[in-house]
């Protein structure tokens, strides 16, 4: 397992703040329905998965903008992978969890 | 009110999974301290503040591995601001409550 | 010395490329005159400073597309520090005239 | 054609600068060797190419650390792409000849 965490900005024509969203929301949209466990951040969405299930859904959600009239996007990525495999319940609990010193 | 996204990776020395844990965790204890909102993610961690407050945190933030025992840290910032105000409440409201198309 | 690497996004309003770019440009151009040794890449802004003046740039910077006209902005920053200093000539140095094995 | 910036991060164990360098060497040199049009810089390289074979190199280069040694690896992407096309060339051209004003 690896975890990615994923911003999506569509860059232009973005009109409005509404137009803005609307396809932001496009990509989270495919992310909710890819079957990949995932946690919707202010910045960013996270989702955990195998690999390459992982690069095939930032192959894809980096180009939902477009379909929905988008002509310039910027995405960014952050795949974090531990040799041994890594979840977003081993890290949220154990950063979460912890009591601060 | 601004948000930034904070990802703090020491680099060296980081002998082993703990080692590094620990660094980050002293840099998410200085968040938690702060007193500025904050939502803890698996990836990084979301606070929202005031310009000025945010980047002085942010200052303080990337130098805490260095406090406890690293050489080497990169930090990963992503600020949002929004003319008239954004809060991380206003996005994840507006992205975790849509109903998915 | 410490290096921050800036990519400044106007997202709102974005009506066209060249709005696009003219809000970057305008970006840029405050790094260019800032006095600071700078490295401009396809995709971000590389700049080398103190601590302090590294920062004051980059809340400078981010703010200027407001100045531009722009309603929405986020900026990724990526800052690496090493205990002993960082230029970007070590780093290029490096990186660069290795022979590739 | 799209472009990508890609920052590779091996984390543990990284004992000494020395070693980190090794793992992230090995990294750009698959890049250099991978054929696509590339641009070091000092916190990234920048790669360009059609989406299939950057996304291609990315999930590659990403575990090239693994295979040198490393058991974690972050590697930060930004993905820059146009409906119509975009290379480095085109926004190293725009963004460095332009005059500051």
């Amino acid at each position: 397992m690896v975890i990615a965490d994923i911003a999506v900005m569509p860059l232009v024509p973005a009109v409005s703040e509404e137009e803005l969203y609307r396809q932001v929301d496009a990509a989270i949209d495919y992310i909710k329905n890819s079957g990949l466990k995932y946690e919707i951040g202010a910045m960013s969405t996270t989702v955990e998965g195998e690999y390459d299930e992982v690069f095939e859904l930032i192959k894809k959600v980096h180009r939902i903008p477009f379909e929905v009239g988008s002509e310039r996007v910027i995405t960014v990525v952050r795949i974090d992978e531990k040799k041994t495999g890594l979840t977003i319940e081993d890290k949220l609990r154990h950063h979460k969890n912890r009591k601060s010193s």
